[in-house]
Parts: structure tokens; sequence; C-alpha cells
């Protein structure tokens, strides 16, 4: 197809190119996509020197739940991947029109304020006399260690009935911007002070870029609390902790940019570390999954988007404000500006399946895996499509690493039912694969007993290269399954959101039409396996309900016993 | 000790042998006891030449859930294992004053009533025109295919309110006499009809050795339904079958001879077979289990002892009658002339280990046995005894083989509750372990509660060869841990029989003083751990009544989709 006829001369569509760069946990990559059609023309991918800092810091060792990461780290992947990815497509960096990130969330750290004089938001942990401060680094999306803050957090917004918890399924997590930032003020007192400001990383990458504070929707919504204009007010943080007052109003504060706004342009120095040329827009930053929904082509409301890996995220638009029991968050533009954004998620899905195939899976089948020359788990997923639907006998929850949605409880832990002597690895292998599609469904079925219409489902992230997985998810949800058609889903929606802040499109729908890929209904539901699993679903609910809604919590005095024999040792 | 001072010349203590011979489910094996003190002198063992045969009859396939045996094999195995004994014993065959037998049960068969002149009870199947009919053929105790048989006879008992129903747990099981030959009379009437006799090989065996029928204690109660000196009445039994009303007139009903008891005097054809000395003493049939009481020297009321294998069954003396729920049965001298015998049992424990050892352990800790050239189940034994109890945050019902004690419901399945990403094989192993010492707890206190006071436990059986079993089993119930002194239990308990039957002893808990073999509190309940395994037990019960007692019959129904996936197999 020849788009050059639509070429608009003002935004240079045609030969223009953007950069989306994806910073993941371990390492960030930055895709060259053509303008006109979304055509993905070089990638580069670069590993974070430190990693996860979760072990020791500066030779001192962190206490659990701990997970830091060195900003350091950021601005050098970017100077690496940028340029590597536009010598990988061989164009004239010229012809690139734009940037834009994405970024973990909530990776959030204390900063200074300055800015302009070469300095951007200077890090805490890179001032000197502060370098060796655990609580100077960013807290890492997995830091857990704020759990005790995270408990006050929520008892405190029931207690005093805040209108905005029910806008995140009754539950602040303790990997969110409040819950992190108490736990510095009340670990590391002199540290929460020298902060001017608590930005997450999404925004802070964006500083570095174009030396200017922004702070976009996504972030501010799911991970800040920002809800009607407004963050938790006074009152209820000096309920929190008197010292806790004013968080908001100074370390947070700040106009809020929409999704695909203009955050400003590269500056010199942003264009000598990554060879861009100096004034080319800089979207507003954005989170991971969040992005990937416009590089699916899937802003419509209504249109659920699975980004499928360890865990799954669930994203998707909707015209309405509904309260929806159990999801992560909703946000006004915090997925598109003009709609209401939902999130909800699972926080075991491919972690479960490699926790059981490292665990659970004898010996033969690694030894059949090898002669037959495949991966062990493409072994597996080939057994587990060999069975007729229910033939296994099992249910199981997958519950693994907890529920994130719509239980929203870390607590809880996996079950398997329907074990017998005949029962082989692969059948459970196939029941796991089973549990997180009906916890896929349940979301479903969730959003729209709220009024939160679900009419088609999407699917991105790395699971998507397994059919059978992939077959079983249309089958259980009685669902079409469009595919992504990039394998750079949140690197493209970057991109996307890079020729929106650089004029090309008006707005990140009408960008994502063109740029955005899916392939349509690739997995379609059959009829005779989907009434078989109607049944087997309806067994999951009552589980799920027994186990999970206060019937039996026998999981959580199983952990309980579990801390109490791994700290006294009595064998 | 010198016993000699205590010599019986009527009987020639001392000097004198018995031989017990236990006939298993693939073998049988001959046991040479000396009679004054049990000391075991020679031993010899021989498969059954066709073993269970469960897939096809002289070519014919037989259907799913049948097990048959051949008779032959027994006789055969008889003449083997005898003489072989007696020389590994290094004994004069004329020093044997006795011989007893124990065997699977209910194993039963159909058969004519010929007897004396050379043919005793000659088997239908070893009758040329009738040996290619299944029917014809003893049905061994797994024999599953009765279950509509046993569901009717069920159902009419409770209708009719029989009180001999409440002496089995509420339930008649498919394995047992009625049942089977019920099957008999619906699937092949002829072989119903030309079967003078319907008789169980415990006691068949007995007929081949004196030329005598015999019918004893054990079984008739257990198996057959004899309760307060008679069988069911003519009436039940028609409401099943008209054809049926005069089973037990016609082909159960026999004098019953109490354990112990002389069955008649080895007959100059089984002293030609065995090389025994033509009229020594034969003492009446028992059964596998219930003669290892006297082997364990635990005759005593309120010792109950669990003969743990691959699966375990419980055996013990009371002096009341009481009706405890679930349990496989209460008979009047049914272990020990004079006493209450009481059986209950787990259909899965040996089994379970052994299942999830080949399903469920990744080829690493087999290669870890491997180079450590230990057995795998050893190794998961050492990797169980190593975890605080309660470390693995798991509970699990050890239903895989479904439930014997106290739900009585083969439908029921396996659970296992508390998964998380950090669960290993071997805690999983663990939790196995305990459950199945969780169940042996259900059960003591289920008799506990009806009234039956379980004072001690002695443990006999193949899993007794396990430290770290014992030790879990000790701490879970809280009982010290008794272990039987001998390898050969079952052989031992039937030597004993036949001491008393050649008069050598009054009765048999006097022998089993003298003969039987135990080692006291060989285990003992550590009280911290004891402590956890309280808490632990409490969430098994709880789970154990949710999914066994009507709350939520989901096994039930993941089987009947089970059923008909496979049937129907659409994928």
């Amino acid at each position: 197809m020849d788009v050059s006829a639509n070429k608009d001369p003002r935004a240079g569509r045609g030969d223009a190119y953007v950069v989306g760069v994806d910073f993941g946990t371990l390492s960030a990559r930055a895709l060259v996509v053509r303008v006109s059609d979304g055509a993905e023309a070089g990638t580069a991918v670069a590993e974070y020197a430190h990693g996860v800092i979760d072990r020791e810091l500066r030779g001192r060792e962190l206490p659990p739940d701990w997970a830091l990461q060195d900003p350091g780290d950021y601005t050098e992947a970017l100077g690496v991947v940028v340029p590597a990815a536009v010598r990988d497509a061989g164009i004239d960096p010229a012809q690139v029109i734009g940037v834009a990130t994405d970024f973990t969330a909530s990776t959030c750290m204390p900063v200074l304020a300055d800015s302009g004089s070469g300095s951007a938001g200077t890090p805490l942990c890179q001032i000197p006399d502060l370098a060796a401060r655990p609580h100077a680094y960013p807290k890492l999306w997995k830091h857990h260690a704020a759990q005790p803050q995270a408990d006050r957090i929520n008892a405190a917004a029931h207690e005093r009935h805040e209108k905005w918890i029910n806008r995140y399924g009754g539950k602040i997590s303790s990997e969110w911007q409040f819950a992190k930032a108490l736990q510095v003020l009340e670990e590391d007192l002199e540290i929460y002070q020298r902060a001017d400001r608590w930005i997450e990383a999404a925004d802070w990458i964006i500083w570095q870029l174009c030396g200017t504070e922004t702070r976009n929707a996504c972030t501010a919504g799911y991970k800040g609390i920002f809800q009607d204009g407004q963050y938790p007010s006074r009152d209820y943080l000096a309920a929190l902790d008197p010292r806790f007052a004013s968080f908001a109003a100074d370390k947070l504060a700040h106009p809020i940019s929409p999704l695909g706004g203009l955050a400003g342009r590269v500056t010199p120095a942003a264009a000598a570390l990554t060879g861009l040329p100096e004034g080319i827009a800089v979207a507003v930053g954005n989170v991971d999954a969040h992005v990937t929904v416009p590089a699916a082509g899937s802003c419509a409301p209504g249109t659920m988007v699975a980004i499928m890996g360890t865990s799954t995220c669930h994203v998707m638009n909707g015209t309405e404000l509904a309260e929806v029991p159990g999801m992560c968050g909703v946000v006004d533009g915090g997925i598109v500006a003009g709609l209401w954004g939902y999130e909800a998620g699972q926080s075991g899905v491919g972690d479960i399946f490699a926790w059981f195939t490292r665990n659970g899976v004898p010996g033969e089948f690694a030894d059949e895996a090898r002669r037959r020359g495949v991966p062990l788990p493409q072994l597996l997923d080939e057994k587990a499509a060999a069975q007729p639907p229910g033939a296994h006998g099992l249910i199981a929850l997958d519950w693994e690493n907890g529920n994130r949605s719509v239980l929203v409880d870390a607590g809880l832990a996996g079950v398997i039912v329907g074990l017998t002597l005949a029962t082989t690895a692969p059948e459970i292998y196939r029941a796991l694969l089973e549990a997180t599609a009906f916890g896929t469904r349940l979301i479903i079925e969730t959003f729209k007993a709220s009024g939160v219409p679900v009419t088609e489902l999407v699917v991105a992230g790395g699971l998507v290269k397994s059919p059978s997985i992939m077959q079983i998810y249309a089958d259980v949800t009685g669902c079409p399954l469009s595919v992504i058609g990039s394998e750079q889903g949140p690197a493209l929606g970057s991109a996307i959101h890079a020729a929106v802040a650089a004029g090309a499109y008006p707005d990140v729908p009408a960008a994502a039409s063109a740029m955005g890929r899916v392939n349509r209904d690739v997995y379609r539901p059959d009829a005779a396996r989907a009434d078989v699993y109607d049944e087997l679903y309806a067994e999951y609910v009552r589980l799920h309900d027994y186990f999970g809604r206060g019937a039996n919590e026998v999981m959580y005095r199983l952990r309980a016993i579990r801390d109490r024999a791994l700290e006294g040792g009595s064998r």
C-alpha cells in the first residue's frame, strides 16, 4: 500500500520516523518505527548494568522484599539503544521526528527539583553523600517492603470513607507511590526531607530528555491516587503521619499531562546522549502495559487487551466511570485521553507455568524433549493440547503468586483438586493453563457485571507464542482472540505516542489505527469445548469464592504456620 | 531365654515348628516358625504364574475394572513355597506340627461341592467347558466391576433398615462377596446356577489342604455380611433379585469356624503337594491384615494395628460392639475369638507416594539420587524429614485413590492447597506423607468418639522401613508408635494360628504373646511438632468435611465431566 498519498507535509509522514523506548525490569529496548504505517525499521536492546538491586547495595545487605534500581542505568541504556536502533534501521537520524518512552510502574524515586542548567531532577542517590543510602534509590515496582505502610493507607482510607479507594478495587498496593514514599519518611527522614520531588521513573526519564518536569495521567492516576483532579487530601495524609500531610502538595503536585501530549523537546544534552536531532518532540511518559493498547490498535471502548507474560495485565478503555470490584484501578485518561482507562491483573500466569515446569515435571518429559529437540515448555504445550477438555478431571486455582484481581489478595495460594493415581504431569500442566484462563474469564465477567462491557479480547505479551494456551483462552472465555501484530508491543506503543506528540496524528486512537497492529480473531472458541469449560468454570468460581472470600481462610493460616515454622525451626 | 521349661510335650514346643503361608496379590510366601518363641527359621516366596488377570482371559479382552485370578496358581505356589521354606529352615518336615494360611480378601469364587475323592471344591474355571468364561474365575479383591450391584445392595439395605448395614459404616463394598456374586448371577446365570458354593479363596485353600469345607469368622463377617449368627435374610436378597433369594442359604451357609480353630488335617494329597506330614493340623482360614494383629503381639483391646503399604488397613480388637461411622466393619471374633474385631482403612497410602514419586518429581532429584546411590524414595524421605513441620505451607487430602474410611467413597479425589511459586517437589511429598497421617488420625479419633478407645498404635507393613514417615505418624497422631518385629507379619500371624490349631497354645492371644514380635515405642511424638500438627490437622478436617461431606461435590462433577470427555473425545 502506498501511503504517500496520505502524507502530512507538516509532520513528514512517509519518510518520517519515531523512536519508542521501552524500559523494562532488566533492560531497555528502542524501536524505530515509520510514522505513516507503523512499519518497524530497527531495534536495539541493552541490559541495565546493575539490574535489580535486591540483595546488597554497595556492600551492605538489603532487607527482604527490597528491590531498587540505579537511575544511571536508565540514561546509560538510553544512550546505547537509541543510536543502535537508528543504525539498525539504516535511516538518517534527521528523519526522526519524535521520541517517547514507557516504563515499569510504579518505579519511583526522590529527586531534586533542579532543572535547566544541565541537571534535570537529580536523583538523591547521585548526590555523593547520599549514594550509600538505600532510600535514596528508585524503588522498583516489585519492591514489596512497604506493605505495613500500604496496610495503614488502606485502613485509613476505609475508615475515612475516602471515595477514591473504590477506584482501586478497595486497595492501594504496597507497590505504588504513596506506600513507598511513606516508607522513606518513616525509615530515613533526611532522605524524605531532602527530596524536592517524588517522581515516577516514567516521568523522570522524560525530564532527562526534554529538561522539563511533567507528570503523566497514567502513573498519576494508577499509581499516585490522582482522581477527580486531585491527590488525597492533606487531612487524610496527616492521618497517616503528621509529617506526611504536605507530601502531595510538596513533592507530587504538578499539572498532569495527557498521554500522547508534548512534554517538551529534545535538549542539547539529550541529543548528544541519544544521537537524536535536538528539538524534536518528546512525548509525555507512559507505562509498558497501558501503551500496548494503541500498539495493538485496540483503543476502542470494550476491547480488552491482555498482556500475558509472567503475569497478566488487563487494560481497556470505557466510556463511563464504573467501580469494578477488585480491579487495579480506573483512571480518567489513564490509557487514552478522553476515556476511562480500566486496569486489572493476574499476579501469576507464565510464572506459574514456569514454576510447574521446573518443579513438577518428571525427568521422562525432559528426556523426551531432548530427544525430539524441542524445549520442555513446548513439549508440555503439545501434550496439553492433545487432551480433550475436562479429561484430566482436575480443577486448579491460579493463586501460586496470590490474586491481584478480583480478590486483591497476595496472601492466597494455589490449589489443585481432583488428583488421582492416574493423574500425569501434563494433565496438571493443562489444569494450570486453564486455571489462568478461568481467572481471566472471571475478570471479564466481573467487568461485565459492573456495567463495563467487554466485547473483544486482544492478547499481547510472550505467551501469545503458545497456540495451545491461546486456544484454551478462546475456549474458556468464549471470545474470539485477536493477537497483537508486533513482537515489541510496548516500544511500538511508545512510538505511536511519539508520533502524536510530534503532531503527525491528531490523537492516539488515530495514530493507533494507522500504526498499531493486530491480527483479528486468530483463535476462535469451539462450541463443544466451550460447553465443557462452562461447567469447569462454574467449579472454578465455586472454589475461588470458598477459598478467596472468607468461607475457609486456610491459606492465611497455612502462611502463618509456615512463617512461624521458618522462624522457629522446630523439627 | 530358655523356653524348654515351658515345653508342652503334647504339642512338641521347643523343637516343634509351624508353617504359615501368606497368599498376596501377586505371590505366596511361606514362613517356618518355631512354636516355642516365634523364631523365624526359613522362608520362601513364589509368584503366581498368571498374576492378576485384568486385561484378557484366554485371548478375550476383559471389561474395565475386572480383576481375576487363576486358582491353579494358588495350589501351584503352595507346592513350591512350603517345601522350599522347610528346606530353607533346615528342619526335618516331621518337626512341623501345623499349617495355616492367610489370603487377600474378598477374593471369592464359584466352586462345586465335591469333596473327598481327590477333588475338593473344584473351581468352575477348572471345568473344561467353563474355562473360557470369565465369571467362572475367582474375582480378586480389587475387581471393581460390581459397583452397580454394590450400589443396589446398599440402597436396598438402607431402604429396608437392615440393621447389619451400620456394622459396615453404612456401606457394603463392591469388593465383597455379595456384590461379586450378584454380578455373576446377572451377567452369567449359568455359572451362578452351576456353582454349588460361593467361597472365599481364604477358605478354599484350606479345603485343598484338609479336604473339608470350612468358613472362617473373619471373611464371613467382614466380607460376607455374617452378623449376629446369620446372613442377610431371604427377603432382603429377593429384593435385590428374586433369583438371588436363596444365595446365602444355598451357596454360603455353613457353620462358621473361629479363628485359630482346627479346620482339619493335612490330606494325603496335600501332604504329597507340600511335603508336610499327613495328618498335621490345618487352621481355619484367615485374612492377611487381620492375621497381622497376633503377629505383632497386639491382640489387646485398644491396640490398633496399622498395616501400612500401598494402602493401609487398621485392625483392632474391642470388648464392646460399637458402630463407628465409616469403618469397614465390626465382626464378632473377626480378629480374635471372643472379641469384637474392628477394621478401617485408607485406600491410598504408599500408592500415593509412589504415584507422586513417578509423576511429580523433577529429574534433578532422580539425578541426585543416582549420584548418591540411594533410591529416589529414600532421597525424598530424607528431604521430607529435613523440613520443619508446617514450613511448606501446604495441606493435602489423601484421596488420590478415594477414601475408604471414614467417608467410604471411592469417588473422592486428591487435593493440594497452599501452593506458591516457591513450593518444591519434596515439600509436596511431605504434605502427602502428612495427609495420610492425618487420615489415620481421623480414623483413630472417629473410633474414640464412637466409644472405641485407641490406646496404642502398632505399625506393620512395608512403610515401617521409612523412619521419616514413622516419625510424622507419631507427631501427627500424638501416639508413640510401636513397630512389628517381623518383616513377614502375615505369614508369622498365620504360623501363630497354626500353632493354636495344633494345640500348642490354648488360644491366639496366648500364642501371640509367645510368638508375636513388637518393638515398643520406637517413635515418640515430639511435643512442639505435635502442636504444629494439631493446627494442620484442624485444617485437614475442615477440608475433609468440605469436600467429603457434601458441601461441595466438585469431585463427583469433575469425574462425570472426565468420563464424558474420555467417551466423547471433543477436543
